[in-house]
């Protein structure tokens, strides 16, 4: 999978990418991840990116001369996705990771201060993802969080693929609760049934306590998975 | 505002804090962000700070030891919040980090792998949060989104704080569609009302943007809007 990001903060990313699961991935050539930035691109003499908003307002807008320039320097590959992280957009889920993750390259277009000019939406025609209702300086964090999500799901990236195929949301319920050592840490104890080593009597506690626990702290999903069920 | 972060990785968190607006609001000492790693806690002699899930399954879990002293060597200061980064937690939003930047210390409480062990919750009962209906590798990129999210609402972090106002979300709308310079590009020209000056005739504009694109694109919260109004 090819991630390429347009930012104009590519320390930002590549920062990230040296550590943990994400660095090992990339170091085994699984995923790869290029930055672009649309400030290489400008054709101001000042090299600016930004302006002031038309019609007024605080904060500067991204120029879309430098972004579109920039967007169309890159080299499509064959079943390439191109993404803007904004909060706009698509609310970002499990479900679309999994989707994503079968593209062979994602352009990522990350927006700064307070936006895109709109006529970059009109021109590239991305597809616009938020990862929640919230807002950020910028959409590098957006775009690193999309990329370590998707990069969990191609095969060779966690150690066992079924690492992720426990996880929150892959069943539509929420994880059920995790134990280690020590058998008793301060005087909670691990339930007694995970100790036994019978395979099914573990199975019905986990997936007893995946509903109990999604009905009580996300009953919006509770509602869709029973009506899915 | 002091965020402490309980973290495997401190670089992550701290690689983030050197650039853009996190790094200047750090600079000016609005926000400050310290790191603690339970691998520094734990009384394993291998320095140990996950095992195998009793129960079975793929992943490491979290012991509870290096974690929760980790998190009682932390001086709690007056008026502190205690979160953990979970996806089983409460979605962020918009509003919830107005509140949170009432507070003076923020400890997040970062996972990693498979997650944590569940007497941790039991005993430090943080609130939990989430960024929204997906996996990570860690906790955090969204410690960061958190971070990041609450520091613009805190005053001095933004260069003016009207550039928090207008967002997305903070009347419960998405934002106007945005343009600056060029008038025209590629064909594509700046609305009209934007460019005379009329301020009355902008508001009337871009409030009918808001509405006009919170309902098409996000028709829950165009709802939860109308209701309110």
């Amino acid at each position: 999978m090819r991630f390429e990001v347009l930012t104009l903060f590519p320390d930002l990313i590549q920062a990230h990418m040296g550590f943990s699961i994400m660095k090992r991935a990339s170091d085994d050539g699984i995923i790869e991840v290029i930055t672009h930035n649309p400030r290489d691109y400008t054709i101001d003499k000042h090299k600016k990116v930004d302006d002031t908003p038309y019609g007024g307002g605080a904060g500067m807008v991204l120029m879309p001369q430098p972004y579109v320039d920039c967007y169309e320097s890159v080299a499509k590959l064959e079943n390439s996705l191109t993404i803007m992280m904004t909060p706009q957009g698509e609310p970002f889920t499990d479900a679309m990771s999994n989707e994503f993750a079968k593209h062979s390259q994602i352009i990522i277009l990350c927006g700064h201060y307070e936006g895109f000019d709109e006529r970059i939406r009109e021109i590239i025609k991305p597809r616009e993802i938020s990862i929640g209702d919230f807002v950020l300086t910028g959409g590098e964090l957006p775009a690193l969080c999309i990329i370590d999500s998707i990069s969990r799901k191609i095969e060779g990236t966690l150690g066992k693929i079924e690492s992720a195929e426990d996880d929150s949301f892959s069943d539509g319920l929420l994880e059920y609760p995790q134990y280690t050592k020590p058998r008793n840490y301060r005087g909670l104890e691990v339930p007694e049934v995970l100790l036994n080593g019978n395979h099914k009597l573990i199975e019905d506690f986990r997936k007893e306590q995946k509903i109990k626990r999604t009905k009580l702290k996300r009953p919006d999903l509770y509602k869709n998975w029973q009506e899915r069920s």
